[in-house]
């Protein structure tokens, strides 16, 4: 008798695209969900990434991760930044634009896609949900997950969120060693060292300055969070007993913070020679407030993209959930889940223990998580207890990245586009 | 017969100082001299760091560093910023101020002190050059022996300075990585990411910013050297061409960048409501340039006391040879040197090998060892094969320290103070 194979359902492709601002986590995600996707390919066919995001959908513009080698995901493990491209683009809901829907459906027809994994931020999350609705509104079936990440540290129900980790690692070492460095030149030069920190909102990553201390290194940190309206007499006197106290201080400003009326420190309401008004940053800002009021020589930095692609020194908790994000979120489409996004519960602070779970996008969408009054010390100017046993896991743990000459080595995927079998369509 | 101690000569003191803007591994040289001594205690008695610098030697600031443990000693290998404070403070020539060589020689005296070691730059080896002629002058016996420190990479006779190698490494990996990021987000955000480095006057920093790409790891860099005046047409035609080609471009501006009137570009030229002009980065002004005459979105950052005192990726070519400085010091003392400075004297570049020579003073201090103009490339915005053979040693090996609860540990020195034996002194 011939042997005979069981005729088989060929299983439906994945899409899976990166969002928003990128991290030196994200690619962990990606690393995670497509070594979990390869494991299932009874249940999961390929995995389409879409270029540039959701963009990448919209044109038609998917690219074969099964063309990269498991070498090359691999390394997506240890590389920052988005290796597929990110976006900033927001969907409108169905009402307001069917035409985008209907494409995206058109697409996945096309392509035989079952599956649309986003991985981004609290907009991705409203964008995830929208798609996890189309089988119900428009009769295309679809499951949608959402993976997420945030340097913000901003997405609902989630313990924490990956990318976070990282760069609250890399501000809490840069405030160590940038204090370290101005204690040693404060007696006849700086006395007083300005950071400027991501974190338009929410003051996450300005707390994570806060860990630059603890009982083992005594030094004086002063944040100002967003969440805290600024309050530039107190603020000075405070930097001023540190400085009589230490004989210098170090200064963690967030993006973010506001004066009282509500405009951002950094409009600076300067204007140059032809009237144009200087979007400066908001660590200037506090120095030379600093110097002109309290006389205290300065030197500032603004950390911007370098504390969130700083893979070179992530958390390795940070880099274990990003990867555990991803693998879960295969493991829930094949379950048969729908519209919900992995999560990380925090099972206990010391020792640290976490485990993952779901949560419906319908709770995760348009929702931003903001620093717990209670997490912000009494005077406004640093982090609480609670705060600290909330943080410290996070940034526990380093993974680093092989090198070559000195250099991280950082994969470069092939990014092979898939035979397009659509009509061109204008965004 | 009794056993007869040979009567000896108590051996001199030693003392110690730091000096300038500090590094990640001027305390590596710390270690490495204070080392040397505790393993010649026949030949130098103690040895006394001078808090915060050459001031320190003349207010009798002087630190017993025989009161920290081995361990201690031992994690300044790995510790950032100068751990007995630096200072900036030139002393004046002998005609200038004899009153000050008084109070040194009366300082020595009284302990005992009949090596000094300065850890510096261009300056400081100027302060132990005329430190090193008062035996001559004054008839007060000591060797003085300068351990060179600067991130600028400037002094001259020795192939490269400690400190340097662990700055150009930390704006290599910073430059790559936010590369990366730009490279993510490029389609549909920004689309040309500046970091400013440090380097007044040469631009050995900036030209680090080119060891991001290379061979393995194609990325659009544009470097501005404060050697090259500033063209802003041809600098905007090469970013735009960047973009162009890659969608999107790095630019690495150097603090010291001048327009060709000789202006900073750092001097934004800019007032504030009640007319004092503001000082800003290099890097603002480059990044908004780029948006009003491209209309590109940009990101910037100033990267400041995050790239001298980032120990945590700090190059391990450049820790070995800060250690070897200081342990050379030493050698070269006990062998009667005076008015010296060991140097790194590269043997070969490919394999890298080095070993320890030793400059005079007099031809070391106040020479300022600018960028070769081979190491430029023709356009005036890269750097060429010759530039990258000679940095690429430098940056090379991780030489990580250790950490606990993620944070690194480093060590903060109990540093007790001698007993003064002397009256107060005014400086």
């Amino acid at each position: 008798m011939a042997a005979r194979k069981k005729a088989k359902a060929k299983p439906m492709n994945a899409f899976y695209a990166q969002s928003g601002g990128v991290t030196a986590v994200i690619n962990a995600s990606a690393c995670g969900l497509i070594e979990a996707a390869r494991k299932n390919k009874d249940k999961i066919g390929k995995v389409y990434a879409g270029r540039n995001g959701i963009i990448g959908a919209l044109t038609e513009d998917l690219i074969d991760t099964s063309k990269e080698s498991a070498a090359a995901i691999k390394a997506l493990r240890h590389t920052p930044s988005g290796a597929f491209g990110s976006c900033r683009f927001k969907l409108k809901s169905l009402e307001e634009n069917q035409r985008e829907y209907e494409r995206l459906i058109e697409v996945f027809e096309a392509h035989n896609i079952g599956y649309f994994f986003y991985n981004g931020g609290g907009d991705s999350a409203d964008t995830c949900h929208k798609i996890s609705q189309l089988s119900k509104k428009m009769g295309y079936p679809i499951q949608a997950i959402h993976v997420p990440k945030t340097v913000d540290n901003d997405l609902p129900i989630t313990d924490n969120c990956p990318g976070f980790g990282s760069v609250a690692k890399y501000i809490a070492i840069s405030t160590r060693e940038a204090s370290f460095d101005v204690a040693s030149m404060c007696k006849t030069s700086t006395k007083v060292f300005v950071l400027e920190v991501m974190g338009r909102h929410a003051g996450w990553i300005a707390a994570a300055g806060g860990l630059a201390t603890d009982d083992s290194c005594d030094l004086p940190i002063v944040i100002l969070f967003p969440e805290v309206k600024f309050d530039q007499k107190k603020f000075l006197a405070t930097v001023d007993a540190k400085v009589e106290e230490y004989g210098y201080c170090s200064v963690v400003v967030s993006e973010g913070v506001c004066w009282p009326d509500g405009r951002f420190l950094a409009e600076t309401g300067l204007k140059d020679a032809f009237g144009h008004s200087q979007l400066g940053g908001a660590a200037p800002v506090v120095a030379e407030m600093i110097q002109k009021e309290l006389g205290h020589k300065y030197h500032w930095a603004v950390a911007d993209y370098l504390q969130r692609a700083a893979r070179h020194i992530a958390s390795k908790t940070d880099v274990d959930q990003a990867y555990a994000m991803g693998k879960a979120a295969v493991q829930f489409a094949i379950k048969g889940e729908n519209a919900i996004m992995p999560t990380i519960k925090r099972v206990s602070s010391a020792p640290y223990k976490w485990t993952v779970g779901k949560a419906p996008l319908s709770r995760v969408a348009n929702v931003e998580k903001m620093m717990p009054t209670s997490f912000i010390s009494k005077d406004g100017f640093g982090i609480t207890n609670r705060c600290r046993t909330y943080l410290e896991p996070l940034i526990k743990g380093e993974d680093y990245p092989p090198y070559k000459n000195g250099m991280p080595k950082y994969v470069t995927l092939k990014n092979l586009a898939v035979p397009k079998k659509l009509d061109d369509f204008e965004i």
